[in-house]
């Protein structure tokens, strides 16, 4: 399926679970929307931590139809699920949002590492545990009441694969880009890999494979849990905006 | 001299002219300061527009004093010539901005293409014709009061040097990367090559020499003139703010 027809799947319900590793190469995203009133401070904080919050594209207020990664796109309707958060709860995961959306609503669409697992097989790099999702003690700067720590996204590889898989994330600052981390989890907070986060299970990594980290697009919805923001609309983890570009159209050389 | 010597010396008043090719290869800022109630659209038109505003830092409202580029440096002095916009008109050039400086005021300082002109003389693929700025046909994407069109730096190389000064400035994506256009000027809109703007000499290009031409973080420039925007500070062109930073520590690999 092309990216057109799985939003029109998501879209008239009649696709199933999440779009991790099954949107091909194209650039898929998450999603956080706020009222105009807090997307400022947002805006600013995607500026200052683009490793975690790399914004591909902000809506005018009150418009919920993209124009650059996906034009004519309805945000409201073309992901699979999204995530509600008031006061730092998540209190629901709907499949659309048009009773939430409102005049001043406005939509971010950050660069999501569900973008490169396909380019990482293609180049035989398929992490021998999956994906996890750990929270970490990395600091991101903060902005207004936006204020937290970072959460990372794992995958494990052999040895020999770690510096070809840096170098293939690396053209992708788009969506995360390097490794933020690669090696001891400890290093960076992670001291039990069973605590994992975003609905992800506990791996078990072969002996002698190498843990790497990258920056992911969830850490908003840990930022709205640690600061309790009043109204917050994300994409539940593993769901993601599948637009019509291909990695390749935002790859450095 | 390093990037704090610069800066004092700017400060104290003994700098004279320009920073263009002055400050080895430490990366140069372009500067805009809005008031807060602007601020918000602006934020949105850099990243609409990142090839003329790539977004290096942006100042807490009324925090005058920078943390990443050059921690505990004050843009209000640090800069040798400052352009002060009313209603689209340049109404005054001075060597500071502190009585223009208020509690909601935001800084946001903008990549320079001043930037790259060290590592393009190492490469050797230094401009015939120096650097000229051009008004452009090519729109911004606008973002609320802000819209306008593209200004450009170009520059002039024989044949041979095209290839590798495309590679050299496509590694500093956050100084406006490679070019955005390389041959005819008119197909951008410039159909007089003496036409030229921001204070710079009409070239004369030698006999088979190729133009490239970069994004500009004058840009806003125009747009503040094009749109008569009420308030806006800018730097004066030529006038970089120098940062802490070396080229190699924002280039992609």
């Amino acid at each position: 399926m092309n990216s057109k027809e799985i939003r029109e799947s998501i879209h008239s319900g009649k696709w199933e679970g999440m779009t991790v590793g099954r949107a091909g190469r194209y650039v898929q995203t998450g999603l956080v929307i706020l009222p105009k009133s807090s997307a400022y401070d947002f805006l600013v904080f995607c500026q200052r931590n683009p490793k975690p919050c790399p914004l591909l594209e902000i809506t005018d207020p009150g418009c919920s139809i993209l124009s650059k990664l996906a034009p004519g796109a309805d945000i409201r309707y073309e992901i699979g699920s999204y995530a509600i958060w008031r006061k730092g709860e998540l209190v629901e995961e709907v499949p659309d949002i048009e009773q939430y959306w409102k005049e001043d609503s406005v939509g971010f669409m950050l660069g999501s590492s569900l973008t490169f697992s396909q380019a990482l097989k293609e180049a035989g790099c398929e992490s021998s545990t999956g994906i996890t999702l750990y929270n970490t003690n990395i600091a991101c700067a903060p902005s207004g009441p936006f204020s937290g720590h970072m959460v990372v996204t794992m995958q494990t590889l052999p040895p020999e694969k770690v510096a070809r898989a840096v170098q293939v994330t690396g053209r992708f600052q788009a969506t995360h880009g390097a490794p933020i981390h690669i090696g001891d989890p400890a290093a960076i907070g992670i001291t039990d890999l069973s605590k994992t986060t975003g609905n992800t299970s506990a791996p078990s990594i072969p002996q002698g494979h190498v843990p790497l980290f990258w920056a992911c697009s969830v850490t908003p919805q840990i930022i709205a849990q640690e600061t309790k923001i009043d109204f917050m609309i994300t994409h539940s983890s593993g769901h993601g905006f599948v637009t019509d570009l291909m990695d390749y159209d935002i790859a450095e050389p």
